[in-house]
């Protein structure tokens, strides 16, 4: 056995390092803790495929924005005067002068406080002073960013030809998001976290259950029988399986009665952007994410019929995730911010007219996902410390671990498609 | 349009990236950002130029010495027996240890503390222990660093051979200095700020008044007619237009009168010591910079025969500039620490014989440039931002740029002078 | 004379720095400064030689283990059932998470935290999860690494292949070990230091005595005659010399009568496992490390016969060095971090029996240490800061630095084998 220090300076080559993958086994140590594969990530991955970035309830009205981070870019996401979204690089065309700092507000213009260039909403340079008589405003508009909103979710790509397949991906899963009309919600909490491990650690560890005797509260609501199928439950876990059995009939049931889909989707690996939708029944009042399956919000979402109506799970690579319930949302966004280090941001939607402290409070709506990512750090930080020791090799998944395969298999061939061109 | 990535491990060539510089517009984002241009201007700016560095007046003694870190290194300047000014590494000659510490103090001589080899303040090695009998001291004196003091005003050049230029330059500030007699000042009050910016962003942003709206404190002491001429004055400044046409009269009568010169020179980018002198009225009182105008300390420096004498303003290619008033002068001195760090020394000096709270007191001498300061601290922090954003693409200046795009100029020159070697 | 800035991005071959090197002289800059040479330092020396880590008596019972950091790898020392020694990278085999997060504890099994997968102290896979039939447990045991206890000292080494020579030295300085009997001893007080420098700057600050001025509470349990032979020592010190004397005298006789080696041992930088030992007598009561010479614990070590049994001194490249004294025993491990940053751990160990309160207080016992380590900590920091200035150059040895270029030679020697396979 040869035990090989991994260099700061190493210089295995990404594409090598991708051909000699074993299949079925975790990735290599560079891709997890080299700059010169993280900044290859940020162009590969995170400026040429669409990224879930925020609600669209967070920019409701005209002149609402956020600024978001993508590894070294900032783009301000605003409503404009017509109520369609837009983005913009955060950056003055004069001298580079960042022009937003805030992580959120409202303006009428977009106004370099450097030196007052001034901007409209849709980007076009109104004003700069001092300036000769051949200068030509309509050159030195804001740089735009693609940026789509997907029944209520804006996503952004950063390419200058994003991935075509977004629209199809758009309306198949629009047709399960529809239902909660998540552009009638509000925020009710949202949180970010750095985490002290690569970006593809966050999303592999979202990306399985294998770990889930480390979320009680979470698993709590599901029903315990992670990993066995109808043939191989074991005799203590009958009673159990009966009563799953019971509520995914329910849950196909109410599906059918509304006229949504009753079958997922599972497209994870073999597409720009991948994506999987699931919709499971919960346990106990099969309601929300609580220990006894209770609701947390008392206003259901959007046209939802029933407050038993499981969880809608969606998955998109690279960087997000959702559960749907009846009665609120939780979406999750995952940055790169080093090789080391990522940012991931958690946001709780309920309806546009609950009112906190009477349809809802804040602890018990957030319980559950807050306990959750607090265990998920500290897997992500032990585990970036591991891959980074000389000691680590890649080791094999498990057979529960099929959507962390799928998440690697397509973040190698998207890599690879890259560095191919 | 193509949105290209900057890599951390990007490869462009300074001299490419100069090649291509479009005249007029900002530098690209690697001059602000990457590490290896850092580590090219610490090299062809601050180790082949004069480097204003410290009033004379804070060394005063035989013995006084403060210690200036440029870039990695660390230099002493002391003033010697013979009332000389000295410079030299501050590194001990036997294992290489520090040897002085603090900022600034008196000495004897120099000490290192590790294993008490003693120099002189001239460098000699005076004594080191435990040596053969062949240990030859005249070998290991403190290794000199080239140092100029001008008018009260310590220039050191790192290189081994100076710019020659900078004696006729040394000359020609020395005549509109001389008056103030520096020499016989103090130090009222100093302030040291990390800017978290590239060095250059601290310089471009020192070199014009197109963002002075953003100043207040400062601008109430200028008259309000910045980027105008005599022709395109709007009625609405036309009283304050003769205000400033009487006002300037008056300083160059009291000019000729004191028999000093009324022009001033503009050098900026032709020539390896590059410098501008102004020297403008102030508005209101017109004797110093307070909002109403009025002076700061009771004594006026030097020979200076008139209140109302204006603002002396000494620009200083690479890193230095200066006000000189009828009763104080600021001084800034801007040392690089990292591509996104840098040194801002400010130092206030009023007559050596002006007493603390009966001439002057600290807060309303340093109030105007204390706010200023940190106003372009901000501004600096926000541009740093923007550049370091892919999104960022050199951009025009505006007419009232024309120092900005000076001090570029002659940044570019120099490091092609550098590069062709 | 040129003044070369040292840039980040060097290139200077660690061949063509070797191969220049002034006999007699300090390092150049890159072996204190670079990452590159920090690299090489780690796989050269830190994963090619044995490396004292920790005392035996730290893991005394099966199952005890301590985590111990060289550089980026984490290995775990534990005793197994059968109470022998052994080492393993502390690294899951599944998917790369840090299995053990303590620096020590007790464990039954070695349990990742992740998903449980379940290794035996002897490093055997027990137990993982959702495998499928196929799955061998035999090729997923914890990786070992080598280990060896001796005297009560354990080493580790990272080679596939450790250096051969180790067993003569293990058993070279087992006979000078042996009579203390460390495995009956226990930890009195253990502290960690990060030191400001490069860990060659701490060896070498340790590896000499001609900056012990700086170390008023360590020279005073010492006779002060260093750097005096018996042909030069001054009138002044003609008592002392004579006390010196008679106090050799008397620990050569004690050393006779107990049967243990009189004369040292010198290969410090002509072998792989370079080693020093010396013993030599204290002044004043002559018994331990304090002002007065007497003890600070009254339980002897081991079998020792006297009080009054000096100070054998025991040095090990490329990172340790050992006090023994009748009383007590100090024990100092540098491990590398960063390029200018290392981690020294102290370790005080008393008999096994000894009951603090009664027998040994720890301020007593570790203040001499406490206080000597502080000083070198600011001389390393010193140094650091020194030879990271582009102002620094190698400078000669004085005549009381021999031991410092015996541990550059064997460093050198050591880089250079390692390069030249």
């Amino acid at each position: 056995m040869t035990i090989q220090l991994e260099r700061s300076s190493r210089t295995d080559d990404p594409l090598t390092l991708i051909g000699r993958r074993t299949p079925g086994y975790s990735l290599e140590a560079p891709f997890y803790t080299s700059r010169e594969i993280f900044d290859l990530d940020v162009t590969a991955i995170f400026s040429e495929h669409w990224l879930f970035v925020a609600a669209g309830a967070e920019v409701s009205e005209p002149g609402d924005f956020v600024t978001v981070d993508v590894g070294p870019y900032s783009v301000v996401v605003v409503r404009d005067d017509d109520e369609e979204i837009r983005a913009f690089h955060n950056v003055c065309r004069h001298r580079g002068s960042r022009i937003l700092d805030e992580d959120r507000g409202s303006v009428g213009n977009l106004v370099c406080p450097y030196h007052h260039w001034t901007y409209n909403v849709d980007g076009r340079l109104l004003h700069a002073d001092n300036q000769p008589a051949t200068f030509d405003r309509s050159r030195f508009g804001l740089k735009p960013v693609h940026v789509r909103e997907v029944a209520g979710c804006v996503f952004i790509c950063l390419a200058d030809e994003p991935p075509a397949d977004f629209e199809d991906v758009a309306a198949r899963i629009g047709t399960y998001l529809a239902p909660y009309e998540l552009a009638r919600t509000k925020v009710a909490h949202q949180v970010d976290i750095v985490e002290a491990g690569n970006w593809k650690l966050v999303m592999e560890n979202n990306r399985e259950c294998y770990h889930c005797d480390g979320h009680p509260e979470l698993i709590s609501a599901y029903f315990p029988l992670h990993g066995y199928t109808a043939e191989d439950v074991p005799p203590r876990l009958h009673r159990v399986w009966e009563r799953y059995e019971k509520a995914s009939a329910d849950l196909q049931a109410s599906c059918l009665r509304q006229g949504l889909p009753v079958e997922g989707m599972r497209e994870l690996d073999n597409r720009p952007t991948g994506f999987m939708v699931t919709h499971a029944p919960l346990d106990g009042a099969g309601k929300s994410y609580t220990a006894g399956g209770e609701s947390v919000c008392r206003k259901r979402l959007g046209s939802i019929a029933d407050d038993r109506f499981g969880d809608l799970h969606l998955h998109l690579q690279p960087n997000s995730w959702f559960h749907m319930l009846s009665d609120h949302a939780v979406m999750f966004s995952v940055l790169p911010l080093a090789p080391d280090k990522s940012f991931l941001r958690t946001t709780w939607l309920v309806h546009a007219d609950a009112v906190e402290g009477v349809d809802y409070d804040v602890p018990t709506l957030t319980a559950v996902w807050s306990a959750t990512n607090a265990q998920d750090s500290a897997f992500v930080t032990r585990t970036q410390r591991g891959v980074e020791d000389p000691g680590y090799q890649p080791g094999p998944y498990s057979q529960v671990e099929g959507d962390v395969d799928a998440f690697v298999n397509w973040y190698v061939a998207r890599v690879d498609a890259h560095l191919s061109r």
